[in-house]
Formats: C-alpha cells, structure tokens, sequence
C-alpha cells in the first residue's frame, strides 16, 4: 500500500474466525475489491495466522468516507452474515492517523 | 485484549520478515512482555502469516505513554536489529482511536 501524508483515517478490524466456511474466503475477497473502489479509500493490509487470529487495517480519507462504505448493502449484508457464521469475535475501532513513518531495505 | 473507552492512541506496525532468524522471535516475545510492563500500556494484538507478512496494534493511554516506551533502551536496540536484519519492510502509523464497538458470540 502506498503511504498517504496523514492525517487521514484508519479501521482496525481484529477478529477471531468460526470454523464454518459457508463461502467466507470469497466473500471476504470480494469485500476488499468492493472496498478498494468506494470514494476515498486509501489501502489496507490484512493478516489471518493459522490459528484463525486476523487483523485487517483498512485507510480512509475522512470519516464521510467510513460512512459512505459502511452503508454500501453488500458490505452490510456481509457484516450480518460475520455476525451470523463467521466470526467468534471481533473489534472494530476507528482511529485518525497523526503520523507515520517507514522502512523499506 | 480488553476494551479501554476511546479516547486513546494505536501504533499499527505492518511488515514484511526477512528469511534471518538470529534470535528474531524470542525478542519479538521480549518486547511484547516489556512493553507490556510501560506506564500507559493498554494491550496488543498481532499477527503475523505464513508469507512473513506481519501487522502489531498496540494500545497506549496518550502520545507520553508511546514516547515513553520508545526511548527504551532495549527498544531501541531492537528497533535497531530490525532495520539491520529482521525486517525488509515496515511501516508505522501512530493513530487516535475515536471510537470502537465488538462483538462476541
């Protein structure tokens, strides 16, 4: 993901899987593409290790941009169906990023 | 980790392992018990997967609790390995979490 000059916004998303399935990997592919297209939106990095622990960080330009995809209906039908099936747990929290900085070799 | 009432602040720390080991993960698990230990922690989740991509969110009270676990010596030695080492990339953001909601089955 590039790196935007702050301030802007991030989504942390930390969950903990089920073990049903029920289509959850494409959905879940399907989500980050839909994402990936709303107004605003500015990258993501998403992590799930074996044991069904994840984070996803999705980036945002501002808060109405946050809004505008959580009203999106097949991300909100998908949250219902996380609700239901997929996820033991989760926590969503919304944070603006104040400063950044980074590494590359 | 619990759920603190926003305000308060994430480091989201996002990377990409080298394939060197030298003492890599038993420091990482050093430096989640030290920080743990710092005045204004709040909590941690991280997760890393098979390809070595990585995201750590740590949770501090405020911006003095973050600078505080920074100046730590053996924090800063690490850091310091990391960049000679252990990472071929990083990213760290230092964002104000402003609100927050869960789930739990």
């Amino acid at each position: 993901m590039q790196r935007p000059e702050p301030p802007y916004y991030a989504v942390i998303f930390t969950s903990r899987r089920t073990d049903v399935d029920h289509g959850y990997a494409e959905r879940a592919s399907q989500m980050s593409a839909l994402a990936a297209e709303q107004e605003g939106y500015l990258g993501e990095t998403s992590v799930r290790d074996a044991d069904g622990l994840g984070i996803t960080v999705s980036y945002w330009r501002d808060e109405a941009a946050i809004a505008g995809w959580r009203k999106n209906l097949e991300h909100t039908e998908s949250r219902r169906r996380g609700r239901a099936e997929w996820y033991e747990e989760f926590d969503v929290r919304v944070a603006r990023v104040e400063r950044s900085y980074g590494f590359e070799r």
